[in-house]
């Protein structure tokens, strides 16, 4: 008998389609042939065919006696609908992994934070001085629900300092400030929602949402803030749920905020039911404030969220979520069913390191020397004929622009085979349209080496 | 004009279901009158009835000139399907917040965990004292993706001591028990798939449950673990996704698996793509290891989690994750894609605490002492005519049952106003099928005041 070859292609699809959506994974065992062909409705021998050219195809195996099985790896998670296929070299997780991993002989001039001994080390090393003796409480308890008061307190004070107008009751303490916008998605994030974001964004909200299994639209970032047209359009094209932006200083352009579009993007966002998110981590590089979204809108639709992950240390994980106290508790609800409280120890550590005049002299110092390794960085570039997009006011951030015609994929690949961790555009953009940037760290970006890597992977 | 009746009905319907799935959230405007109608295909005086019939309920309110607003507060998250309505005294993530709040007059034989001062308090100071030494690296930077290697080869050292194989590189590390099995859910579940979970169980698995939108079904919990019948009936009739569970001692009853019952949940879950969790966070209480699935099935389909909260600190946040390579890789992309890697500090403290005799010496002190705890506890209640469902070997919880007709949320609320938290046997209980229980924990009701206050809220 001849078998419907279109039946036994539906069956491998149907296998397939689970695989990548994760209800099957790799070593589980496989539907019998005889419950799949029910399952399906097609024959026994339409299943043993489809079963046996996956086989052959390496998707699954056969242990005698023992049915089929998956094989790995794991499928990766995707973005629902309109995400375009992505080279390993652009895939934000792949870059994450490339600058988590702990190999001292490679170079990270791609990785988003600072070396290690330009952190506030001594007030982490005081920190725990002190929680040495503290209380047994501080030590062994779990924190309270929305966290350390006295740290809430502090943080209301820096807000208050921004223009952002927040009681103590109104922030919430996290784990980090990824962290801190995973529970805002949680709480307002359906699967199947639309979420916009800048183009190009920090790349981990990218594999963030994709978490999430939510639609993401990029917005076209400008010098000035995100495109305040394309925002509109977005607004009335896909009614989104959320925008996630990062105020003070963008990651990855080094940009600001200006006044009229911050007031414009709120502007648009009335009468929409559109929560913004405001990422704010960056916040202690500014040498003055810029506009926050947050202090515009006094915390009505905008959550702000931050760190200190990027200036005192990323080993003491702790983060915060400043919003309307109705929120906050419905986020404290979600943080103590998804991760029991938070750490009591990390806020004590952080509240101590940050209470003495010793932290505002350690930023002081940091601005100092990240404006002197932004402007040897863009020299040093210059000479490559790579030139930035903007020239940022502060931090560490440098986007810039490769000679016509180069790929920064390529690039990033042939430079970490030399033991170098660049970032290529495309990991920043949902829209794949930044082909020819690259992200600089200038303060990762010290060595020489750098730039002698850079400079024989654009030879090709 | 006489409006229909039931389009009024349905467009306050509508408003109400969006409410309750938080699409619309507090604070938040909702369409406009003309809007809506567009949507909905109904009149704009059909909206504007509905509208102001929700305002007058207090559901919305109006502001001139600004349109309608959804009041607070924000609806609760609801398991999808059968979830029964939960008085507040048995919601668990009610119980949660009683036993987390930070005030030293509450006493809290409901909540879960040691009080500080039988926690490993003196390796903290020690862990800390140490870090305070540590290289800037420790102190400032990301750890590694997997977690740090010396504490991974330390908790691959500790499983092979459960008969349970996994190489440092099947060890992930997470902020703590509940992260680790929040990122197994992510990683495992989709909404509206179905988990299994012992009834009762530990009562945070429902929040966090919750959190994922899933079906969550019950399988009544013997002395000797799970009934194996209900188990089968339950995998037939639901394909579970995932079976949660703790071996070793089991929350909330302090029961253990027998090997019987172990081998026979593994035979019935062969052929099926069941996952099992096995939550192993009291192993360090046990007098002599129980069996683990993990070790029967060789971390196949079962995946290992634990942590230290409950006998050396919860305010070290730290739990890991043991499994097959595959399902680790994919579960690291997930970590860093929600919390951006994870606490290097916590794990060096942790380590250093781990690592000398003085945590096996405070460890069998504290069974010592639970074992002493235990026995006054159940003198104490038998006075008052609790009894235990069983007398557990190790621990210090005890599932116990009232006199007939008592009913445990009752008595919880009345002890509440007397500043004794109290754990009702519904918030364990996915069918609130344990109205007549109470959860005590032996080493939190020391104090003679809990037998007054419980006898007295006995009394009505």
């Amino acid at each position: 008998m001849e078998l419907p070859p279109t039946r036994i292609a539906a069956v491998m699809a149907s296998v397939r389609a689970r695989i990548n959506a994760r209800s099957y994974v790799p070593g589980m065992r496989l539907p019998s042939v005889r419950a799949q062909a029910k399952a399906l409705q097609v024959s026994v021998s339409t299943v043993v065919e489809a079963y046996a050219r996956l086989v052959a195809e390496g998707v699954i195996s056969s242990r005698p006696g023992a049915g089929f099985h998956v094989n790995g790896p794991v499928a990766p998670l995707a973005l629902s609908g309109i995400d375009p296929p992505r080279d390993r070299q652009v895939d934000p997780l792949w870059l994450a992994r490339q600058s988590l991993e702990h190999d001292a002989r490679v170079l990270k001039p791609g990785c988003g934070w600072l070396p290690e001994d330009w952190m506030y080390v001594e007030g982490i090393r005081r920190g725990l001085r002190s929680a040495a003796r503290a209380s047994a409480t501080s030590l062994a308890d779990y924190a309270s629900p929305l966290g350390l008061p006295p740290l809430r307190q502090l943080l209301a004070r820096r807000l208050a300092g921004q223009g952002v107008d927040a009681a103590p009751e109104q922030i919430l303490l996290a784990e980090s400030g990824s962290h801190a916008i995973d529970l805002i998605c949680r709480f307002l994030l359906q699967p199947g929602d639309t979420v916009l974001v800048d183009d190009p964004c920090y790349f981990n909200f990218l594999a963030l949402l994709k978490a999430h299994r939510v639609q993401v639209v990029g917005i076209p970032y400008t010098p000035n803030g995100p495109d305040v047209e394309a925002f509109g359009a977005a607004l009335q094209a896909h009614s989104p749920r959320l925008y996630i932006t990062n105020s003070g200083l963008h990651n990855p352009t080094g940009a600001v905020l200006s006044p009229v579009t911050a007031h414009r993007l709120l502007t648009l966002a009335e009468g929409s039911d559109l929560v913004i998110v405001e990422d704010d981590l960056f916040a202690d590089f500014e040498h003055s404030p810029a506009p926050r979204l947050a202090a515009f809108d006094g915390l009505s639709r905008v959550i702000q969220i931050g760190s200190f992950s990027k200036t005192l240390s990323a080993a003491v994980r702790c983060g915060f979520i400043a919003a309307r106290p109705e929120w906050i508790d419905a986020l404290a609800d979600l943080k103590i069913a998804t991760s029991f409280g938070g750490g009591r120890l990390a806020a004590d550590i952080l509240l101590t390191a940050l209470t003495d005049s010793g932290y505002r002299r350690h930023v002081e110092t940091v601005r100092t020397r990240l404006a002197a390794a932004r402007e040897l960085t863009l020299d040093r570039l210059a000479t490559l004929g790579i030139q930035p997009w903007i020239v940022p006011q502060a931090g560490m951030l440098l986007w810039c622009r490769l000679p016509d015609g180069l790929d920064a994929a390529a690039i990033a690949q042939r430079s970490l085979a030399d033991g170098v961790v660049l970032a290529p555009g495309n990991a920043f953009s949902p829209s794949l349209g930044a082909t020819g940037f690259l992200r600089f760290n200038a303060a990762q970006a010290q060595d020489t080496r750098v730039f002698e890597v850079l400079a024989r992977a654009m030879r090709g």
